[in-house]
């Protein structure tokens, strides 16, 4: 695997280091990534290559590329996706997974990447190339793991399901999936987070008679009728469900609401956009029972749902991993990709570096020693 | 004043006579209309010279030429608004005014108009033409009315207030507008609709803090406020007011809603337009004084108001012409430029052809017995 030195660039306004390249310009032009650079430095280059959603070309050629000559991994590519497995006949099989691709960049161009005051700043320091360089270290380091490991790098999880490599994957070569056990290396800001949540959408509609606003009497108010929907939504209790372990917080929310014609109409229609998020002991036939049952009078219409995942914390290779991290555990509220292996038959955590907090946000980063953290609790499990 | 031959044009489909033209191109290209025409031929030259607000100059030049030769009357032209006005030193003076703008027409033209089973088909056959063909019959015949009359003749009346002509001369030459008693001759279905409900339109705005909706315990759901604002609505009681012996119904009515930031958000604002149509014993500081008790709590913002007009009946100029047209007397519920007379202090009333509802639709139309109801019930009451 060809290295390149590290180079001292100019250092951009604020910032008191650069942050040593581990990845550089080949002889061909294309990227090179040093996987024996520290973690640090190998955030860093991987932040480095932009990889937009849909723009994940060129750090996927730079890491099947960085892979390819690791005699212990067989490496396949699939669009702009990468899995690399080791086939050592261990009896447990872990997959570690994580996308490449991030949300775009702000107007303020937050690259190259920086390192401030012991933080790491830049697009994709949080959400997730901190979690990538991590996989792409321990796939370097741990030529004799102690359980068999299966590495998925893979595209678009930023943007419509229709993208989503796992998702590709998990419908069109799903061998290549499976596993024992699964950790996503989503920022998680150290502890470990289990299963997820559910959502599902719908659409409560309200139907009235439009009439001129001076006589209100020749028609009927949509808007007014949806009194009674949002009267429900702060009427309602959400549950707390507790699941393998874990407490999961309900949640009923209108995220959206429109209706009216002009200035001078009754409404004929108002639509009540309604978020139901709902823990992992129901799938969304259920869930959707739910959510009619709270508006049993109106028109509930489905939009869109993607189950949640139990966290399956106590299968043994969940709770080994529990065991040697010894990092506190928590539910994952919001919906993740673990929910796709869950559908698989794969009980499925999130574990990564990173504040989930600043995620996607302009000034996103992360202090570095939650990177060398956890590349170090990955290899306490699996070396 | 030139007068030109009926001609027989070809007839529409549909149509199963043609109206004979009482307006016609003349030497110079201009159209000439002829006063001494019959009201409905009249009001089929009126509509034939299409005037979509903005688009009032033919007409109004051809208005100005029809009257500039009537030695009974002094004619004063300001942008596309003609006024004429006897100066007889009678005791009262009667103010007749009608826009001579039409809304655009549709994609399958409505004009040239053509009369079908005793109807007069096309744009402007209701709002207002009628009107204007009997103001100009009115103008040519009375040489000598019993009262002094001013015609008013003006343009924009169906777009923003901003370039509605009668506003324009209430602002810069409120003396020719000056009156006793003022009737619109807007389409009534041959009764008298006296003043008018004013209007005001407020945004009641509730605020709260955005968060992710699987974890909305970290914000504060600005749709879900917008319940009490709803349920206030729904709760409303309107008021029948009793003003000049006319009952006003007023209405308090959602007009509009929006709110919401995305499909997995906990929204921040919620907007809900409120309008209020209200008797005319109030003026828009009381009626806003109403509103933002009614909405006691939240941000009330005011948008836009219009006040009413009092009808003024029991005036001896409103009995006279009640008691001569022996017609049903009836609220106006819509707000009209009656308002901008009752703002002057001159009590109007509307009263003209054509049933209201047909106004600004596809298939607008009158009966032509209307027209020469109206002309009559006029003459009736002046001569």
């Amino acid at each position: 695997m060809p290295t390149t030195p590290q180079t001292d660039q100019p250092t951009p306004a604020g910032a008191d280091a650069t942050t040593g390249s581990g990845g550089a310009p080949g002889a061909d032009g294309d990227v090179v990534l040093d996987l024996a650079s520290d973690v640090t430095t190998l955030t860093a280059a991987v932040c480095d290559v932009e990889s937009v959603s849909h723009g994940e070309a060129q750090l996927a050629d730079a890491i099947e590329a960085a892979l390819r000559p690791l005699g212990h991994l067989e490496v396949t590519r699939d669009g702009n996706t990468v899995v690399a497995r080791t086939s050592l006949g261990r009896s447990e099989r872990v997959v570690l997974a994580g996308h490449i691709d991030t949300v775009p960049l702000t107007s303020v161009p937050n690259l190259p990447t920086r390192q401030v005051n012991g933080e790491l700043w830049g697009r994709g320091t949080v959400d997730m190339k901190g979690g990538v360089a991590v996989m792409l270290r321990v796939a370097a380091q741990l030529r004799e793991p102690n359980r068999d490991l299966t590495f998925l790098f893979y595209e678009c999880e930023e943007i419509e399901a229709a993208h989503n490599g796992l998702a590709r994957l998990a419908q069109t070569q799903p061998q290549l999936l499976e596993g024992d056990f699964a950790v996503l290396l989503e920022p998680t800001d150290g502890g470990i987070e289990g299963g997820c949540k559910g959502t599902l959408r719908v659409e409560v509609v309200t139907k009235g008679i439009a009439a001129h606003s001076a006589r209100p009497w020749k028609g009927h108010n949509a808007i007014h009728d949806a009194a009674t929907v949002l009267s429900r939504l702060t009427a309602y209790e959400a549950e707390t469900v507790t699941v393998d372990g874990l407490d999961y917080h309900e949640a009923l929310q209108a995220v959206g609401i429109s209706g009216g014609i002009a200035g001078n109409v009754v409404p004929d229609s108002c639509t009540v956009t309604v978020n139901y998020r709902y823990a992992p002991d129901k799938d969304t036939e259920q869930a959707l029972a739910h959510v009619r049952q709270v508006f049993d009078g109106f028109d509930v219409e489905l939009t869109d749902a993607a189950d949640g995942a139990r966290p399956g914390l106590q299968l043994p290779a969940a709770k080994a991993f529990i065991e040697a991290l010894g990092v506190p555990v928590r539910p994952k509220e919001g919906w993740t990709d673990v929910a796709r292996f869950s559908a698989l038959g794969i009980p499925a955590v999130n574990y990564g570096p990173g504040d989930p907090n600043l995620a996607h946000m302009d000034d996103e980063r992360c202090p570095v020693e939650q990177y060398t953290q956890a590349e170090a609790a990955m290899l306490r499990w699996l070396a």
